[in-house]
């Protein structure tokens, strides 16, 4: 059962109407009256409904059964990346989110090529953000991820530093390792994970980090690629904190 | 440092010569008298090399340092993906051989839309076998991972339920958990893990799994895309196994 996200929708009625682009990607999957979707008000409520009328610009939907979301992980997870070249931002958004991300943040890092201005981090921003509800839905999450922007490393570890696990990703982290640090921290509900470019973090960088108490990490041996680390992270944070099961 | 396989090379010697493929791709990588990369025979040992002169269709490296290779894990996985449409196949490889898998096989199940032919699957095999040794490459593996082919599900069920660890993931298995799982059965060295093309495995094809004691587990409540799901289940392995550290 195809999956929307309507936080416009009060869906303690028993009649809610789809407008905009929701309705108009509904006329593209040639919706018909009498078949059945799920509507997330983005606030902790999945609907079950039944489409009752389809006119141009708008659909029409009975709500048949309402139940608390499902898709959502007890631990709030924000995935900073350093921005990569290419589509790769794009895999790093649709993966994350998949794996239950609640936040994607792109930052510029000292090896990012990709060096976008104004309007290209804003055109990048929309289309990050189309990803994400599209995996938002697919994947079932309960809530729609957000996509940000900040402007450097510094203002990364500003934030980052205020979760309650947070993990720098340096292959040359040397010994301790993700995994490690978070047997070290059993209990966080929040966490930060900051992934490289290609080419990854430098020296420095991971210096600043580790001023700003937060330790360089690694995922063992193998060396991942930069849009394969943050997926790799996030998955392994999941598995800890039991929301893989 | 760049690495390269080669399988060919003794590298107990203390020159070496590489040709063909390899050769080409060092040619193309403009590789110089006095460079240094790093050879593996496939067979547990790292070389540190030095290029000592490069002619048409042939380097001669000097052997500087031999080391055991560690980019390998202590559990060997077998990936069996359902065949998906379009280049998925291709990212399934990647990533697999990045997070450590020891092979990766596809094979034809009921919900797969792509049918190949026999020359269609050869050709398959070609690329992914090619993506295969560009991330071995590149991730700093030990040891090249195999990519093949099996005809169908039953050859996967049969195959795969010799691992000490064998799931069969599908998002309709209900409370047991491929975390649960391994929790079960710990100190398992060999794993299978069996994932399905887009649209997911059947309820009959989960009920052979059964049957040959391969029991069907979850990842969590995300529904995950067919390339997603053995990369999560992959990093999962490699976490609980303590091959993320």
């Amino acid at each position: 059962m195809p999956k929307f996200f309507a936080p416009d929708c009060d869906l303690r009625c028993d009649t809610v109407q789809l407008t905009g682009e929701n309705a108009e990607h509904l006329r593209v999957l040639r919706v018909r009256v009498g078949e059945n979707l799920t509507l997330c008000d983005n606030r902790g409520t999945d609907a079950r409904c039944m489409v009752s009328a389809v006119s141009a610009g708008a659909v029409q939907l009975e709500v048949l059964e309402r139940m608390p979301v499902r898709g959502e992980p007890t631990v709030a997870v924000r995935v900073y990346a350093g921005l990569p070249k290419g589509d790769k931002g794009e895999i790093i958004v649709q993966k994350s989110v998949e794996l239950g991300a609640e936040e994607i943040v792109f930052f510029l890092s000292e090896r990012s090529v990709s060096r976008p201005d104004k309007k290209g981090i804003a055109g990048k921003l929309t289309r990050w953000n189309k990803v994400c509800e599209a995996a938002a839905m697919q994947s079932y999450r309960g809530k729609l991820p957000t996509v940000r922007w900040l402007p450097d490393l510094e203002a990364v570890l500003l934030e980052a530093s205020q979760a309650q696990l947070a993990a720098f990703l340096w292959e040359e982290a040397g010994d301790l390792s993700l995994s490690g640090l978070m047997k070290s921290r059993s209990g966080f509900r929040t966490a930060a994970l900051i992934t490289g470019p290609e080419g990854g973090f430098s020296a420095a960088e991971a210096a600043s980090a580790r001023d700003r108490g937060i330790p360089p990490v690694t995922l063992g041996p193998r060396i991942l690629r930069c849009e394969t680390a943050p997926v790799c992270a996030l998955a392994a944070v999941m598995y800890e904190t039991g929301n893989m099961e």
